[in-house]
């Protein structure tokens, strides 16, 4: 019985790949790069986003795919900053679901003015488990952890951070004021993805927002080497 | 297609309830009370419950069923508090779950000394998704929100907060240092959940630890009506 079941989710996955490379391929018909950003809740990818809005990198056009159990809170906040944003809900007609999958952007594709954006963020459902298990069509994929969640978050989930080429350590400015050890978390991070790139953010006093709009902008220009291939 | 999907949803779910109801009538044969615990990564279930093993209510005998995607770091922290402990964990053997189910618990219960103790924490992967969704054989179930996390995670995890009949708020220590509206965070759990429980704690300074370990006392000692039947 275990055995099915394995199967099964394998072709799932199966399944979830051929139509990650088909968005692939529309995305790469248009020249947009895609980003899937990930997180647990809370932990500031909308606050992150805003911050690269608002002055976004030169010459580069940003689209944002927000993807959400219910709700266009976060959809709103960006919509406000001029940019093409398309809300996704997981709940309605998904199923209530904790993650993104590459048919639910997939639906999502003909409501994206493509050929307007030169760089196209999915910020996924907040969740640390399950959207690291499914590609959506993404050139790479970056992650938000903050220091308020505490040093073994790598540890505890280790597919996230091992699936992501950029963690952004956000809610700098909060350090005083927690018991972390920065350099634990750093070192847990490196522990289950070595050599991965992190960035040290606060999306509240935009320290380290510069770095991050320059990576951006390196990833919009084809200037940051990007899995080459949707695995099989 | 989408029909199907639905159905076999659905005949997932009524399985997980066989399976939580025999759950439950083994925690009764026992009289163990059962609260499933539940938070987004980071919001401090496991330090909450270190506050209260540190200092169990009077009288009332605690374990601990850690549910984690992978490792034992929570259940090594309170297994040092001398209180009975078991991990599971949902990457071995389960593929790597983002919630624990009946199954899971089930396959647990011969590892937990039901007669020795009164109440039974089930500590659940850190996910405001799927948990909601399953249950375990659990008498109640809790959240822990984190003041860190924003204003709007009710309105975007609504079943989250619905299931729960008390939600922790926690980290109030770090108020001080947040943009957060406390006040718009309880209107939002109150708009999706109106009347439930809210306690507001910090697990760094103590605040509030005196309600939630008189919560437990309460529920443990059958002072606090709980939910009467798994749902079919």
């Amino acid at each position: 019985m275990h055995r099915t079941r394995v199967r099964i989710v394998e072709d799932a996955l199966d399944a979830n790949n051929t139509i990650a490379r088909a968005n692939r391929d529309d995305f790469d018909r248009h020249g947009v790069t895609v980003l899937n950003l990930m997180s647990a809740p809370g932990a500031g990818k909308t606050s992150l986003l805003e911050r690269v809005l608002a002055e976004p990198p030169e010459g580069v056009r940003i689209g944002v795919l927000e993807g959400d159990v219910q709700g266009s809170y976060d959809a709103e906040r960006l919509a406000a900053l001029h940019v093409p944003v398309v809300q996704l809900n997981t709940d309605a007609g998904f199923g209530g679901e904790c993650h993104l999958d590459a048919n639910m952007v997939r639906s999502a594709l003909p409501a994206l003015p493509l050929e307007e954006i030169d760089l196209l963020v999915i910020e996924n459902v907040g969740n640390l488990v399950c959207p690291a298990e499914f590609r959506v069509g993404e050139d790479i994929r970056a992650m938000v952890c903050s220091v308020t969640e505490g040093e073994d978050k790598p540890l505890k989930y280790p597919l996230m951070f091992r699936a992501c080429e950029l963690i952004l350590i956000n809610k700098l400015d909060l350090l005083p004021h927690l018991e972390i050890d920065l350099d634990k978390l750093l070192y847990n991070v490196d522990a289950v993805n070595p050599g991965a790139q992190t960035l040290l953010v606060s999306a509240r006093t935009g320290e380290g927002v510069g770095d991050w709009r320059q990576w951006l902008g390196d990833l919009a220009a084809g200037r940051r080497q990007v899995a080459a291939e949707v695995s099989g």
